[in-house]
């Protein structure tokens, strides 16, 4: 942590953990509860002041985060046990701060941060799951996750992204930085992590959606490579369901005083 | 499985995931939904006629599993798969019939149950869970898993549990045999499974309640011991929330026909 100044503004950084089962997503909207919302009146609340949140990434309605990373600036002087403590008891018991931290007053949550990581669960079984069904999405037919893997593998390094965006998708260009993106089972699940610089709109979804048809074999692992070439949203890749997904968190460069669970090897 | 004769009654086992969240526990009540209440609902619309079903243990309000065990007689003749199938069309969302035999009509879920599994998951960090809340308990003070597992061994063998069993229980006596406890660390989790020939009413519960203030530092290892030894219930002995727990399954002998992940090389 840098040092912190006694008075003045400051800008704060939180983790935040949250269970988006309840939530229309993660972005304030005026019609109905989003993650964006109930923490910038719990944060509000402590501050005693208005605020203005700045979230890493926004995530869709459905969809679950271990460590979305946001910041926000204040007047107010609390130490860091008061801004989670005081965050948690003003926030629904699906959402909860779990680190604050003083930021450098550059510090921006969304565009310093250099990677993120998403993880999607398939329950691959013959019935629905009943245990933990809101974090999993279900396949009934038997997913090969080996040839999943393989076929993923065409989507690493820098591409356009655009056969994997949503129409709705707000970025100004579709390229991407694929870090690594990885399929494997786990009992009756397969798991797919995925880390980029950034994403597009619903990317991890349209990403599973195309691996699916592959694990079930009814296309060839080579349809990613045609798909990513294509560079255009065709229909047969059905943007797969929020349940299962989860926003694992953001890494940013080192040297900017953050703890070194947020920090990669990445230049800022 | 053994040969399905057409006609005539038949004892029909059932494997059985749920999340016990949402109910007053396993035992059907009048006063309030219970998964053997649902489930015997289910079964008896798919038999067209009453059923009475017999599960394997019961479990608490708010206590889940991945694979009671259960057996009724039926005079209806389905295939294996329209059991599962129309059963888990007539349950809600959180109960799950995942596998369906024939049994021998002297097959009983519970007596005939040789081992049965539970897990019991611990979240040990400063700040209370979001993500998957319901199936936690929350402990703020860190623990010393390596230490609660050292004082769980006391626990192996057959002992009288009395000093662990709820002043509730109907059992008629507290002898159990102790197969394995195991306590360990997966990173902000620390996981407790036991196996037992059977438990008492609360005896999970009370174990882990025993063992906590042991990884927290304000007991010696010693206790459980001592606790054991003394056969007599003690408040300091707090029951552990439900949340955490989970029924794992029970095993039955070989040669009665059950798929092998049922099966153990007790006799019957």
């Amino acid at each position: 942590m840098t040092a912190a100044p006694l008075t003045g503004r400051q800008r704060i950084a939180l983790a935040v953990e949250y269970d988006g089962s309840g939530f229309l997503g993660w972005q304030r909207l005026s019609h109905g509860p989003t993650v964006e919302g109930v923490l910038e009146a719990a944060v509000a609340r402590v501050a005693n002041e208005a605020v203005d949140i700045q979230g890493c990434g926004r995530t869709d309605a459905g969809v679950h985060a271990i460590n979305q990373i946001v910041h926000f600036d204040t007047t107010a002087v609390r130490p860091m046990r008061g801004w989670i403590l005081g965050c948690n008891s003003n926030l629904p018991s699906s959402v909860v701060v779990t680190w604050a931290g003083i930021v450098p007053p550059e510090f921006h949550a969304r565009f310093w941060a250099r990677r993120r990581r998403y993880r999607y669960i398939i329950l691959n079984r013959a019935v629905r799951p009943a245990l933990g069904a809101g974090y999993l999405t279900w396949e009934r037919r038997p997913l090969d996750a080996g040839r999943m893997h393989e076929a993923a593998q065409a989507l690493i390094g820098e591409h356009d992204f655009s056969a994997f965006r949503a129409a709705a998708c707000q970025a100004r260009h579709a390229r991407r930085r694929m870090h690594e993106v990885g399929v494997r089972r786990e009992g009756d699940r397969v798991v797919v992590e995925v880390e980029a610089n950034a994403f597009l709109h619903h990317m991890v979804r349209n990403i599973v959606g195309a691996l699916l048809p592959i694990g079930r074999g009814d296309r060839d692992p080579g349809w990613v490579a045609e798909l990513l070439a294509g560079r255009t949203r065709i229909r047969e890749v059905v943007t797969a369901p929020p349940d299962g997904l989860t926003f694992l968190g953001p890494r940013y460069p080192r040297g900017l005083g953050l703890p070194g669970w947020l920090e990669c090897d990445d230049p800022l």
